[in-house]
């Protein structure tokens, strides 16, 4: 029997799940909820219900797993509680500052209904904590470090459209390779923040815009740009659509870490990313852990989970049995 | 209080776990246990207590877990399932056509006897499989890819010692840099043996071996050299004991994905190890595992684990909430 899945809002992040969910053959589509017009939401495939988020209600039998595709700002601190009580949930949430609040605000929920929620899942939160606290826990003498991109970041972006004269703006978030490679080699830096990440602008200007000023608001930009290498280029609206209309992201995750008798032998772990689809990709994430969801729900296991709390084998498709034979 | 851990075998794995238990002070060594006689073995600390192997039932109140330190051609397969049928345990079986056995074989005693054993811990078992597993689970539409290196391998360098004439000799396993530039890219490649990995061999020879016949031979040896580009390099013993007396050893877990509405965008995963020694790396993954296990029994999770089955959450000595806050 397949698990029965509903999608709630079809952004970049649903359309990621409803393509992903096609990849997984023991999930199966219910519905897409949206608080749009229904019939003004196009989706991948045209057979797929799209139905008023309102209706919800009558799904409690149907769905066995929401996954919900909202933002962090508004739209899950409402949403994560309100579904979590309905259903099984799975969900995004990526303000790091405001997860302790946010598990308790879905926990209380989920586990007064017999419900499982895992939230702030995906690659950051989500893969990147793993690995983080997995590296720490091996190697409890070292240093972490996390690197972005190279990726857009649409807080960025988003800065830069709101100068005048900006027509597109998108920001590209790069590691130093240099500074990347002496953590590869162990040499645990100190790095501060410019040592980390520079920031590559592509801007296509208003007409008759003043390129020189809009160069340097950028640049001078206070915590957004001031503290990093900025570059930035100003490009027409041609070359933005075919290069830069994309949202490719990325990063690493390293653990650079010693051990033995006088604790003199270098250990470096690492795990990266490199994703030409930044929504997909976390959408991929958040389809496997519907299936982890729906098995820890069947075994009584309730309450708010994160990436912390699974285990990897419900995260598969694949027996106990399978994953020792052919995976271990 | 402590959790009280014992190692049963004292060579370089050994050596590492007492090591490594250092580094954790939630975790306390109580004894090391040994086949050869007691006095005759030197630690690290010469606090630590060591006994013969047969005194081991007398300390079935006083130790919470026993990492099993012995190899897995003819110490685990006899080992596991004995300690598993006395204590919690760990070990790092990683003779992977036989896990299934392995599994059934210290899963039964475990059970039997209310403990809990982690089973093929360490890297590959262990962390490589975690990060083959996951990444299948969160892209399955893609190609795995596993290289090894650069890297000890000791069968390889076995079998170049039992060659008349050689005195001392080390092979390294090297992935082969253009290889894993086209699996990064997401291309996909088919890599047939030869493409993979090259191997570099450092030999000694005794005093007027015959060189060329040595590398004939070496690089014709089936299976273990014939199919891959063999280099072999003869040194002195100077040269030997200075740079090639250690045991470094790594490897890269790659997953090439596709997703999205018509599977085009490419999504790469990269998981990897660069280890200056192999053994005290796998001791330092053994410890992290001994947590989760005395953690585990004491929830009353008994039988044979592996790192498919344990929350992340287990190996790390933070509480749920310190690593929601500071790790997510």
């Amino acid at each position: 029997m397949n698990i029965r899945v509903g999608i709630v809002g079809y952004g970049n992040l649903g359309r990621g799940v409803e393509a992903a969910l096609r990849q997984n053959p023991d999930l199966e589509l219910v519905g897409i909820f949206t608080r749009r017009a229904p019939e003004a939401v196009k989706t991948y495939d045209q057979h797929v219900k799209v139905l008023h988020v309102d209706m919800v209600r009558e799904f409690v039998n149907d769905i066995d797993v929401m996954i919900l595709c909202g933002g962090s700002a508004t739209d899950l601190p409402v949403q994560g509680p309100y579904f979590s009580s309905l259903f099984n949930t799975v969900d995004s949430y990526d303000t790091h500052a405001k997860i302790p609040d946010y598990y308790a605000a879905v926990n209380e929920p989920a586990v007064a209904n017999g419900k499982t929620a895992a939230i702030s899942i995906g690659w950051d939160p989500g893969l990147f904590s793993m690995n983080r606290m997995l590296a720490e826990a091996v190697l409890p003498q070292g240093e972490e470090y996390t690197f972005c991109g190279r990726g857009v970041s649409q807080g960025h972006s988003d800065a830069i459209r709101r100068i005048d004269g900006v027509r597109k703006a998108v920001q590209y978030t790069v590691p130093v390779e240099t500074s990347l490679e002496k953590v590869r080699n162990g040499e645990t830096p100190q790095l501060c923040t410019r040592d980390k990440h520079t920031r590559e602008c592509f801007v296509v200007p208003e007409a008759g815009a003043d390129q020189e000023k809009i160069s340097h608001t950028i640049k001078t930009m206070p915590n957004y740009f001031d503290q990093y290498e900025t570059s930035v280029t100003f490009i027409t609206d041609e070359e933005f659509t075919k290069n830069h209309d994309r949202m490719p992201h990325g990063g690493f995750v390293i653990r650079s870490g010693q051990t033995g008798k006088a604790a003199t032998q270098k250990q470096i772990i690492e795990f990266s990313l490199k994703l030409e689809s930044n929504p997909e990709f976390t959408a991929s994430v958040l389809v496997a852990y519907a299936r982890a969801v729906y098995r820890l729900n069947s075994e009584g296991q309730i309450g708010a989970k994160t990436v912390f709390d699974i285990p990897l084998a419900y995260l598969s498709g694949r027996t106990g049995e399978e994953l020792r034979r052919e995976m271990l």
